[in-house]
């Protein structure tokens, strides 16, 4: 029986990775990765050896982890974030399927949605929804019914891949979908980059991010009824009776 | 300006905690937090002060923190999990506004939402909602209303204080709503004390769990239609397309 972690490295900075994923890490022999996660890790692991596959050739990086363990090497596959959001923990068991001697250990890292909540405030402290904006493998119709499913009850919605080349008016047609139940003045607010060299963050209403431009490196937090701008941070009240 | 970090210390396990989070217990004269949490760490950082308050007394254990900070002291809140997830960062900004002069620092962890689904395999790879069950801060009205719009949508749902003394038939309650749109099929899991000793998970159909009692410190986990039991893990593919 062989062993692959796959493991989150967190949003970007090394001390937002915990112990045990730098343990999985220094334990491997090769790490295997998204070229840009591989980038943020490479320093501090130099002894390693790092094979990396371009985006949208997630099958093939699992398959590829997979060869190398069976030629008995220790192997991490890493995620930014968590590896269980958005991350190859998923294709990775399915691709597992093929190769019943490998075992997979999860390790759990910060997401970008708890990352990015820590740098605006406190946006996520009560009920959430975490929605992508990315119709690649997803009906655009399905991810519509997630945003007006979450804002009739009255959830924080945060979303990922807000925007990329191709998409870059879904971000205005999920806020407007968003109005439907939701008052245009919700507290909102925005991180790029988060725990990266250009980390940049803004607390804002839903009416002025319908008409905010962002790219795929920004997380994107839409308060519920309660959420308040309390000094420039976005803060969500632990529930809706004083207690 | 003084400064108080408010620190997500992750599930339990120390290795499970970040570098940051670390070092800014160990940059802390005084650590302050719910004593089941405060022994989970205790061990790591015996040169320091430790002060307690019990549950429900949420609002001293803020004003504690802050007084001491007036001290002078460098003062860690510390969460279980990730601070900024039903934790005590919102509720110190919103104490904070009395204390103009301290300044906080959020430091986010691995909550149990991730740090579970570690442990289940995959299943929160696609768009998920946390709801809490509690009804203490919040009108059970407004979690009904939660469970049927996140059902509806077809979100895998993640639930945190799923149960307690005085609500032990909540859990049962929430899944018969989730069956309003869910299939009693539908793959779920359950994991109780996350990276803590006597960590125990499972993985069953909807219909299952409905029958299944569980503690306060279990996470339960309901899948999407998609996700799926492989070889005893909770799986959740990427999306509904297969590219």
């Amino acid at each position: 029986m062989n062993k692959i972690y796959v493991v989150g490295i967190g949003p970007g900075a090394y001390d937002q990775m915990t112990g045990k994923a730098i343990q999985a890490l220094r334990d491997s022999d090769v790490i295997i990765g998204y070229t840009v996660y591989v980038d943020l890790v490479k320093d501090h692991f130099s002894d390693k050896t790092f094979m990396t596959t371009p985006m949208k050739k997630e099958v093939d990086r699992c398959v590829l982890a997979f060869e190398e363990a069976q030629k008995g090497q220790t192997v991490s596959m890493i995620c930014s974030g968590d590896a269980g959001v958005y991350g190859m923990a998923g294709l990775m068991y399915e691709v597992g399927v093929g190769y019943p001697q490998t075992e997979l250990e999860i390790i759990p890292g910060v997401t970008a949605a708890t990352g990015g909540a820590a740098v605006l405030g406190a946006p996520l402290i009560h009920d959430f929804c975490l929605i992508s904006l990315s119709d690649l493998l997803t009906p655009w119709e399905k991810i519509e019914a997630r945003l007006l499913g979450a804002a009739q009850a009255d959830f924080v919605v945060c979303l990922y891949n807000p925007s990329s080349k191709k998409r870059h008016d879904y971000l205005k047609r999920a806020c407007e979908l968003l109005m439907t139940y939701k008052s245009p003045d919700t507290v909102c607010g925005i991180v790029s980059q988060i725990a990266r060299e250009g980390e940049e963050s803004r607390v804002m209403t839903l009416r002025e991010l319908s008409d905010t431009q962002v790219d795929m490196f920004t997380t994107v937090f839409i308060g519920n009824s309660q959420t308040r701008n309390i000094g420039g941070k976005m803060v969500t009240p632990r529930g809706y009776r004083n207690v």
